[in-house]
């Protein structure tokens, strides 16, 4: 197996040649843009990887590879309208640094086109598992920005819910690029569902780690504005369970913070306190170390070589640092 | 074969018995919304029809029709937010009567489920070619979209530009369609072919139509504000060719008026009357004409029965004239 830096570049270069030479300049502008942005390429690397662990190496994993970072890209451009996001990966959004139509409709024709690169797949015996997954996993991430969005007009949102929603928001594409790599492997079923859930279980991880980032990382090294979701009150699993708190003050604190959407520096201070007062922090730490471990276990129990599961668990634990 | 009013019957039953039935409910709600206004169906009536002309008939075709049907409405979803349109159908549009979030999410989850819906004739010999006109045409449709949008910052567009981004923005899904009935009807390539452009033809007369309806309808009949183009200076075939009118007059008014974004009845007035006065008016309806008479021709090429012909010109004359 190869290492994370040359799988990325194979991908990369792969990701450059194939795309698109043609007009209008305005429609795919948008989508080089973004494509572009210095980005780690999880999910690609971890199919390519995943791939290589079985028996059937090919080379249509870099097509299914370039659809799936297509479609995570697609659902970025969106989602960056949806939530207001000036800045992605240190640089302007795609509707920032053109408009809102192109970003629309850049990011429409990035779903589209993924769906054409799936097709190059049409005569081979994985076509159908694969498009079948692709598409379920595409209405899971829909359905998980939505999720997304309702839980900010919402005051109350269970742990449980918040795990569903980055579970169908997060979790699934990577868990799916994975299966993918798995399945053009020639990976059985019972091997496939394996690396479905170590892959499912690392997003978890990934995306409480990203939480935890927000608040309390460095925005030099994450590229993103630190505090970012305490201004939202975005529901992450620190705010529910620092809301759990038994602590009146506590409580009080953070209700009157969350009617207000000031954008504050002392906001951001009083929640971080909080967050480590009431142990919401050390909570979501051990739930982050609670799926990164059950991802461990799914791996350990796949037929793939020691070697192969060393080089994944270090590329897992690489997409959980998600410092850049 | 069935007359208009059967066919739009049946695909509507059919649409509303597989209205998803899952939750989040405000994901699902906009699309049920915007799929439930008072439509004329042409697309799915017209692949109906084609299906029938030839010796397969089929249950498949119904998923192709709503596929194609919720293709078009995931297209009108996000055109509206692009355009700022308020009003469909003389109802508030999505974005309007929800938010843009959930026009933008909505019309997302419906072209992944029009590929969801394609992915169940898997198992047909019709599956590969399907796919891949339907991507084909999907790529059109976004590029007809920002076609659209650059000519409203570009001072001249040639007839020839316009008609190019009518085809793609209007009458390929609509020859799409028709072909797709065809397939699925075991029509030979020839025989494709012929039903595609009769559709392509038909759907070119029809949109010339209804830029003649914008200026020169009546906004009771057609559900739209009667000036809309002319108020957003659209770049019509009306006012390409009013352009090319040798009455300095007649230029220096429009030029006059091209450099306003004033809604006044005023530019109406005097953008209709120049239209009629400079020939515009005529030359366009001419237009309109020569592409609906090459419809004709394409379809007396085809094998199917003189009844059959006779029904399918009805159905066109239904379409092109789009009063409700």
């Amino acid at each position: 197996m190869k290492d994370f830096k040359e799988y990325k570049e194979i991908f990369e270069h792969y990701m450059v040649e194939n795309f698109p030479k043609v007009s209008p300049r305005e429609l795919y502008e948008p989508y080089k843009y973004l494509m572009e942005l210095d980005a780690k390429r999880i999910r690609p690397v971890m199919m390519l990887a995943a791939n290589e662990c079985y028996t059937k190496q090919t080379n249509e994993v870099l097509i299914t590879a370039l659809a799936v970072e297509l479609f995570h890209n697609f659902s970025l451009m969106h989602d960056d309208i949806m939530d207001k996001s000036d800045t992605r990966r240190g640089k302007p959004t795609v509707h920032k640094k053109f408009n809102e139509n192109s970003a629309i409709l850049s990011g429409d024709v990035m779903l589209i086109l993924s769906y054409e690169l799936l097709a190059k797949l049409k005569d081979t015996p994985y076509f159908h598992d694969i498009f079948h997954l692709y598409n379920q996993t595409a209405i899971q991430i829909c359905t998980g920005q939505q999720l997304d969005m309702n839980f900010e007009k919402e005051y109350i949102v269970t742990e449980m819910e918040y795990l569903l929603m980055i579970e169908y928001k997060t979790a699934v594409l990577l868990a799916t690029s994975i299966q993918i790599g798995a399945i053009l492997g020639g990976a059985s079923n019972e091997e496939q569902k394996l690396m479905y859930s170590f892959g499912k279980n690392i997003g978890l991880a990934f995306q409480i780690q990203d939480d935890l980032l927000d608040s309390f990382g460095d925005s030099i090294n994450t590229g993103k504005k630190v505090g970012g979701d305490i201004l939202n009150n975005k529901k992450t699993l620190l705010l529910i369970k620092a809301l759990q708190s038994p602590n009146r003050y506590h409580k009080e604190l953070l209700n009157n913070w969350l009617q207000t959407f000031e954008n504050s520096d002392h906001k951001i201070e009083d929640f971080k306190r909080i967050y480590e007062e009431s142990g919401a922090m050390s909570y979501t730490i051990k739930k982050r170390d609670y799926f990164y471990n059950l991802a461990l276990e799914d791996l350990a129990k796949t037929s793939i070589s020691k070697e192969n599961k060393e080089k994944l668990i270090n590329f897992a634990k690489k997409s959980v640092d998600r410092i850049k």
